[in-house]
């Protein structure tokens, strides 16, 4: 069978994840990688990959990954699926899914490609396990417990924080859906860490959680992609109550969205023109092989 | 919106339970159960219900569920299928799905219904979360540890020896997807415990697995439904090692395999004609309510 021909979006840490996963699946190949600069720029495993900036440059492209920011995603979608090429991204504002698949499902069927949006892993994975515990349990209530990990947006919001110089925002799940942050400063020479610390505590993002600012000599020292997640649904299958489902998970974080942006790609081939989100694609789709042989091992 | 009209073929354990699911369902109504002797008999909440000896005394019948024994589910999905309706079943035997899915399709597609077959919890939901997992990390390995929880079949065949009046085996995780079965034998009078403890552990679906036989006074007493599983992967996702996922669930069986039943027979009505296991079908599908609701709620 004709490998499926991916090219990749956007070079950053996702990127260089999705990359890998590609290199991984015997089922896909990396027609090249898309960036602004449209150059390598000295980057070592792009070595034997044609770096460009526009993905007409590449040739036949069957799915583009969008590895940039959730804030780009529109945009990007928008101008691939116009050409014809199908395109998945992890886009993981949760408020706004049902407007961008509103958004990307005419252009996708206007030109016969197929988008497949908020593919990582929450919103991504989790959702289709969070969908299936909804099917097990009907009544009853799940909650989605995150990490330790990294949160990015709450990173960036501390680090904007006047007198923080860099800024790393842990998220410790405290249980019933609940957070607390550990927030590492590296601050400013001169700075205040007691206003610092105030400051990062009014902000919206840390307002409504347990906040703990900590400073610190180096942010960088303390980076680590690992993330995870505890995903729990006690609930009422028909009339029987007390049913208990759970699902853990304690991962490298962009490698495992990198490798979810892959099963995605894979599936959009195999759908018919539209916008996806992944708890609308039979899960069969994300994997590589032989459907019977598939059935046989995992059914 | 019209309700799903379901019909419970059977009513054991399963079908009760089903029974019980589809009435909290709000998207479906019980057109009435199919049992052998055609009646009640006796069977207080069958009261309100028609129970009728052949399927076509019910008038419009969307879906059948199948509650009858994995040996009976081909034979009456056949028949069903041949009159238009859909069907539904928790076929356990994981050797023979393929069979069961290559048989059952051409019926369907040619009748204008669908059959989900194999919609339990193992196979059934366990499937898709360990088809999930694949995805997520394609390199690595899974094991599904079963229980602690009641085997139906083990128990069958212990209660086929010999000076065996009754038996319960209660399958036991000991990891790495093996159980140990411990076995509780209610003797006949007169019955060599040491000689039925032997001829159980020889039987070949105790004789790969650490097997105790425990004499007891009353099987009935030690009964329980409860069960559970615990679905782990340790794999790779790209080129990242160490990535770990688990499932894990403590449920009422029956309760449970009549709401996966129920989730089915909503996505049967969902599919196109054919044949189905439930990892080929989006699980959106299983839910009820509004679509992008759902996605909403969930993604």
């Amino acid at each position: 069978m004709d490998k499926i021909r991916v090219a990749i979006v956007g070079y950053g840490n996702i990127g260089r994840f999705s990359l890998e996963a590609v290199e991984a699946a015997d089922d896909m190949v990396c027609a090249g990688v898309v960036r602004r600069s449209g150059s390598a720029d000295g980057i070592a495993e792009l070595a034997s990959y044609k770096v460009v900036s526009d993905i007409r440059e590449l040739g036949r492209v069957d799915v583009a990954i969008l590895a940039t920011p959730s804030r780009k995603v529109r945009e990007n979608a928008e101008k691939y699926l116009a050409m014809g090429i199908s395109t998945v991204d992890s886009f993981d504002i949760h408020t706004e899914i049902c407007e961008l698949r509103a958004a990307l499902a005419p252009i996708a069927e206007a030109n016969g490609a197929v988008s497949v949006i908020s593919a990582g892993w929450d919103p991504g994975s989790d959702s289709v396990v969070r969908s299936l515990m909804q099917g097990l349990a009907p009544k009853g209530i799940s909650y989605t417990n995150f990490g330790p990990g990294r949160s990015m947006g709450h990173s960036v919001a501390a680090k904007a924080v006047p007198g923080v110089k860099d800024a790393l925002s842990v998220t410790i799940p405290v249980g019933t859906g609940l957070h607390r942050r550990m927030v590492y400063v590296e601050l400013e020479t001169g700075a205040d860490a007691a206003a610092v610390a105030a400051a990062i505590k009014a902000d919206p993002y840390f307002s409504h959680d347990e906040t703990h600012v900590i400073p610190v000599d180096s942010v960088d020292a303390l980076n680590d992609m690992g993330h995870g997640v505890n995903l729990v649904r006690k609930g009422v299958s028909g009339a029987t109550h007390n049913q208990l489902l759970e699902f853990n998970m304690k991962i490298n974080n962009p490698a495992l969205t990198g490798q979810v942006l892959v099963m995605a790609a894979r599936a959009a081939v195999r759908q018919r023109p539209g916008c996806y989100t992944m708890i609308e694609i039979p899960v069969i789709d994300y994997l590589a092989g032989e459907r019977e042989t598939l059935i046989r091992q995992l059914v």
